[in-house]
């Protein structure tokens, strides 16, 4: 349209201080300690609102959903474009090759569950302890070597050459690695990874739960052979995730699931048995009804990200990074977890512990007192936080129980971490709680019930 | 309220032409011969529009969506709770007995594999040739026995048991049959055949993907071991499903899916590899983040046809299908296909063939000329439909193809299906549109495109 307005467009990430309008960006909670706050969700590593720009494209498309596949109708036809369409749309994202596969799956451990279940026979893999139990636990009957917590990126490298050098060359490989790791945020060398695993004739997949909501993922820059990823931590709650990479292994490799969409044609044999088959495209392992709004759904927060400008979403959340940092810095009972060094690349997520305070009661605190919503635990990454620690970590810190005296070991930590939603205010409002609660302590008492630590209402 | 008004308080279900009130309903779409027309979702056997309950309590919960299981903060312990009552909501749907576990799953093939992956060593399957795909197939390295098409109700009865009293009586067997066949729609006599498995020492799992949207389920009444269904095919289009039975096979099993929220412990041995301690509830099942807005939906699904009634869905139903049958009695070229007979028990779902017609032609014509979103093909059930029709069936007519002459066998068929928000107005205008496409003929040239029978508007 032409018509011409005196104010300058704003683009769409400037409409919350900086950050993308996102879902339940106005939903108030109450405080134990009185009144309503709007919530500060600071969880984004284990998942994001969404994005309201994903929000209005399912609104917009659910009465136009259909059948897929073999529907013959007006809005079956659609939604099979849009569904293949959707395809499209996150491997440019990925900045997949040519000749990639892109399956949709239902989150990225299903991803990884899938291309477990696609190893060539005999297949070593080489996984570090520091992974998220979805890239540690899938391999199943596969040989996996372990690798011991590297200390600097270099070392990561140095360590997984030493272990690829030490295996029998013949036969395949496959090298897990994250992106950014779900406890520290911290950015692992890729590049550098998949170059170590092709130079020693092995392949790489790239866990990029955590990488693709705050950086750019290029395939082919950093060379890995499969990337995967969840909607629910792009943005994008629906139920869906996504396995992108090298055609070969995925067409050789039994359907991930069986039954139709997978299967060409099935008949019968003469003795009873049942011949089928399987189609060698994505819907190999794509079979039943796929959650076509699940895909849809992360392709449209592909869009807005990529329409947003990762430089300007990455120097944004740097920018709030900065912030907890240096509010952090200022409380000397807090230390904050890292493997590589506290000036190490990261991304919006920071884990923690706090002396004197057990992290479940100091999480549930923060709720409480304060609307903002943490974490606390071991993150699905049990050897790793272990190593944090230096101590041997409990699941679930009973908070009615002695703490964590100053000097010992945390059983568990805290984990804060945003992204593109995030205002500037949640972060803010986050550092002054956390050193309005190690200098004041906690207003409340708190009690565990149904293994939360929740507010002891009963006085 | 205490108001009082003049008019009756309208139950839900008279909202359209007794009709419940769905997404989409007011949809139009482009004919061919010209102008617009509302869309006639008759697909409803491979995906159902969402009900507009459903849609408008996940557009209520989607601001309030927050990350599950370990998040502390308010909004994660709302959606830990809301993810929890639906299971429990899902399962008061299903009558399930009280020691059940229920997982939630993608789909019903999705649910299906993981029941496969949970037989115990040895385990012997029965099913017949009549399943779909997603009950034929996921079965993998365990015997199994298929069993030919019945053309009674007491006839597959006897087969099972003749099949059940054969086998070895010492190890494990499961049974796997469908509560409604997604071709013909008709019932199967699942309380009938439960108990033939039980007397045999098999046990049985209920693929209610076509029964659970157009009837009650009652696993105790049926006593069926487990039952599946999909949220896409029940009005809840958001990509998850439903396995739900005995425990005692699921607690046995590896993990389904590998990775956090299945795994309680994952400790590092001294001698570098991994130990796991894996859930034994619904979790172990469940790896990685759960779909929260798939499950909720579902349960909204389930609290919305019980609210309705399925005394009065049912009879509303079977409405329209007598409605449908009488239509095209008038019409001698077309036959419906039927196991049973015409006059078996059935669900809103009709498979026929057109004498003269390629099914893909005549599916798309309904398309192009009167707005009707019907699905040609072999519904992902080839060995069923193959019986059905006496032909070595194909996957897809060729529409520009010389098309079957009079007389001579189909290759596949054309499926009607509908439920609970399907007008009386579609129906009877699928019933004109049969009417005037077999007596007049199409009134548009019709090419084969990527796969799909479409309009040619190249002249």
């Amino acid at each position: 349209m032409s018509v011409s307005t005196a104010a300058p467009v704003q683009p769409i990430w400037r409409d919350i201080s900086g950050a993308l309008p996102v879902l339940g960006s106005d939903v108030t909670v109450p405080l134990v300690t009185g009144g309503e706050v709007t919530y500060a969700a600071l969880d984004y590593a284990a998942s994001a609102p969404a994005l309201q720009r994903v929000w209005d494209d399912v609104a917009a498309y659910a009465p136009y959903y259909g059948s897929v596949h073999r529907g013959a109708g007006y809005l079956s036809q659609l939604s099979t474009d849009l569904f293949e369409n959707a395809r499209r749309t996150v491997a440019e994202f990925l900045d997949c090759r040519a000749d990639d596969q892109l399956v949709f799956t239902r989150s990225t451990t299903d991803s990884l569950n899938l291309l477990a279940a696609a190893l060539p026979a005999d297949c070593q893999v080489f996984v570090f302890e520091t992974e998220h139990h979805a890239g540690l636990l899938p391999w199943r009957d596969a040989h996996v070597t372990y690798l011991d917590a590297p200390r600097t990126p270099r070392q990561a490298v140095e360590t997984l050459e030493r272990a690829l050098a030490a295996r029998d060359p013949r036969g395949p490989a496959l090298v897990c690695v994250t992106g950014a790791s779900n406890v520290t945020g911290e950015l692992w060398p890729v590049r550098e990874l998949a170059a170590a695993a092709h130079a020693h004739g092995a392949r790489i997949v790239l866990d990029a739960a955590q990488l693709a909501p705050h950086h750019p993922v290029s395939v082919q820059d950093l060379d890995v052979d499969w990337v995967a990823f969840s909607g629910h931590k792009l943005y994008a709650p629906f139920g869906s995730g996504v396995l992108a990479g090298r055609a070969d292994w995925l067409r050789a490799a039994d359907p991930y699931l069986a039954g139709g969409g997978a299967s060409r044609k099935v008949t019968r044999r003469e003795d009873g048995g049942v011949d089928v088959e399987w189609h060698d495209s994505a819907a190999r392992h794509e079979a039943g009804s796929p959650n076509v709004i699940g895909a849809y759904s992360i392709a449209s927060a592909c869009k807005a990200l990529t329409e947003a400008g990762f430089d300007t979403l990455v120097a944004r959340e740097q920018h709030l990074i900065e912030k907890v940092k240096a509010g952090l810095a200022e409380v000397p009972e807090v230390r904050i977890l890292s493997l590589f060094g506290d000036d190490a690349p990261r991304v919006g997520v920071l884990s923690f512990v706090v002396d004197g305070w057990n992290s479940s009661h100091f999480a549930a605190a923060l709720s409480a007192e304060y609307g903002i919503g943490v974490r606390d635990g071991l993150f699905c990454a049990h050897p790793l936080v272990r190593t944090l620690l230096g101590s041997d970590p409990q699941t679930q810190g009973e908070c009615g129980a002695p703490e964590a005296a100053p000097g010992e070991k945390s059983l568990n930590a805290i984990r804060v971490s945003f992204g593109a939603g995030t205002p500037d205010e949640h972060v803010e409002r986050f550092v002054t709680a956390v050193t309005e609660l190690v200098r004041d302590g906690a207003r409340w008492n708190y009690r565990t019930e149904d293994g939360r630590c929740v507010p002891d209402t009963s006085a």
